[in-house]
């Protein structure tokens, strides 16, 4: 596939480019309520940017595609997430913040209850507690016996989910799942799906009838099921491909992980809205993209709590002037997909998004900004990986294509 | 890639499509004036046009990216201008009406100041006159000695900058630039990116060495620096992708020669607004499709003079009941990019269109033709590669697809 033209034609200046990502953002009419969160709270500050600022729909991915957390912002990142798929090991690694090398294998697992015949009875273990996992995890670490050159990393993420990390020499991280997805039937064997790969295959395969061994007297949880085992993807950094300097400021470690995935300088974790906003306003000159991350909106949306979205957004509105202290040349406001609280999940719906950029934006004429207005506004609708070439256009930070 | 659809359906009828193209159209509100010249000019005809029209906003080559005039006029011809860049050189060429061949080597150069060190001091040799320009060329084409089988042609541009052709045989055109693009070094060495076009480095850096030698005694004009090295690109006919039989009404050089190099066509240069339209009036029947470029709306744009811009506007308005005598079953009224005159230069933003067809056309309800108009016109939003086969459609010159 052809570079990107943006990537091409990048020029570095002083412009300043803020993306204030609420995560989950897009949503629904809910019940008796016509309006969508978004358009139905009170936000004042984002309102008045409207005049110097033009809106439109996004696709995270394309029509009806639903992305989770990883392709959802590598498309706000600029890149194409079905270029760059990030296996679900290696999210869980960004996600408890696991200092994951570009050599290290990761899968994700779930503990499961086995039978004495190994027929999977539960494939969630009775969805243990966090304490539960942690003190299991603990007894798988401290009984491991890493009898090759390969170590064997376990860590508690939450309730029955864990994480297995391979660290070695010439590991390849195509290897099939271990988990059936069906229960009274045994766990499957790993394969490696090429040579460089089998070799990781039998070091998780070892790890597994090792775990079962050491949980053998445990009654609910004495068995483990590997899903999305993968190493690292080989992503472009984005100051290679746009010469930007960014820095992503998030309180969750998935999102940060994800920014540090494409080479962003990590801020320390804000513990809220506030915190997260006067980071920004505190951030040195010389960072001309950051990312900021709101969880709120997504979690939310998951709890089917619309009222509670409306209140987000409005905290966000109500933290825009101190956001506007870290002087943006371009503010983009917008989600990495829609989470309607109606739906209680993540949704394929496009995401609104508005673009203020005061001397070179064409303004829309949008009176709002919501799901409805950005419909008809002037940044039209397109793939999410086109937001950020806009912004870097708005802040004139893409040189002329051809003569 | 795959050919466009709109290439395998192309069938000939006699009905005319008109591309009225206003050069650098597109624009932004202004200081104080709310509305963009497009917007804001008095355009009494053009609106007569709305009842049997509908509008668009087009992205010259993907949003955010901000094209040349050579990607802007080919995605105005229906081609992805991703897929056939046109060198500086070239363009040079026929911005000056050169009769390039298909087998020419084409470089723009500057003339620059290089001192006793062969340092550049000064790499616009002091932003010479035209008139000492065309001095230090006819020097130069007295003096060269063609001691190859390749001619070497040397033409002034304008100011600081000329034009080299080499012509002869088996000439490959992927060279590399001479111009450090900045001082206090020494210009580069010319260096073929494939064993076809080391031949043609060698003739560019004994054409260097040559001048260099015949200017040595110039105070300011003692040196060349060459860019954008290349032959004409290979770009299929209009004719032949789109079974059109294609005419193109132009001022500028570098506009006809655009238009010459999808093989349209090249009427006498008319002088003006009033001469172009009337051309276009008086053109043979057999033309079924009409290139028109104004030039005077990007001037305008490029020298910040809004009021200049909705003044050619309503000029170009003005002449419409004369270019409606040329009969058009299908006009298009747009432009290859815009050029907004708080910018002063090409910019990213989408260009209106509007597409004229009584008969064959859903009239989309505008009221009025300005970009904030199109954002919900019912051409939609689409690169500008796609609005020939729109207009192509309109004439019912594309078949059906599939049965």
């Amino acid at each position: 596939m052809m570079a990107p033209l943006a990537e091409r034609l990048a020029i570095k200046n002083d412009r300043r480019i803020i993306f204030l990502v609420l995560d989950g953002l897009g949503d629904l009419p809910f019940g008796s309520r016509a309006q969508t969160p978004l358009e139905a709270a009170r936000k004042p500050n984002i309102d008045a940017l409207l005049p110097q600022a033009c809106t439109g729909l996004f696709d995270p991915v394309e029509p009806g595609i639903t992305p989770g957390s990883g392709p959802g912002h590598l498309g706000l990142f600029g890149y194409d997430p079905r270029e760059h798929e990030i296996g679900r090991g290696v999210l869980e690694a960004l996600g408890i913040d696991f200092p994951l090398t570009d050599d290290d294998v990761a899968g994700r697992f779930n503990f499961c209850t086995l039978d004495a015949r190994r027929q999977i009875t539960d494939r969630r273990a009775g969805r243990i507690s966090d304490d539960e996992n942690r003190r299991v995890v603990a007894k798988l670490n401290a009984n491991l016996r890493a009898d090759r050159p390969v170590e064997v990393i376990v860590r508690s993420v939450s309730e029955h989910r864990g994480l297995v990390v391979l660290r070695g020499p010439n590991l390849g991280g195509r290897v099939t799942d271990t988990d059936p997805q069906a229960t009274s039937v045994a766990p499957l064997t790993a394969k490696g799906l090429d040579s460089a790969s089998a070799g990781a295959a039998e070091c998780l395969n070892h790890f597994v009838a090792q775990a079962e061994r050491i949980l053998q007297d445990e009654p609910k949880v004495n068995g483990i099921l590997l899903r999305g085992i993968d190493k690292k993807p080989p992503i472009p950094k984005l100051s290679d491909r746009f010469a930007l300097t960014p820095a992503a400021i998030a309180t969750y470690p998935m999102y940060r992980g994800i920014a540090r995935l494409v080479g962003m300088t990590i801020f320390d974790p804000p513990t809220d809205i506030a915190s997260t906003v006067s980071a920004a306003a505190a951030a040195p000159a010389q960072f001309d993209y950051l990312f900021l991350h709101v969880k709120y909106t997504d979690k939310a949306g998951e709890d089917g709590d619309y009222d509670r979205k409306v209140a987000v957004i409005e905290e966000v509105d109500g933290q825009l002037p101190v956001l506007m202290k870290a002087r943006p040349d371009v503010m983009v406001i917008t989600g990495d997909h829609s989470t309607p609280a109606a739906l209680k999940s993540h949704s394929w719906h496009p995401v609104p998004a508005l673009l203020f950029a005061p001397g070179t934006v064409r303004p829309d004429g949008s009176k709002t900004f919501g799901e409805r207005a950005a419909q008809m506004g002037g940044l039209g609708r397109f793939p999410m990986r086109h937001l950020l070439p806009l912004a870097l256009a708005h802040a004139q930070k893409l040189a002329k294509f051809g003569a």
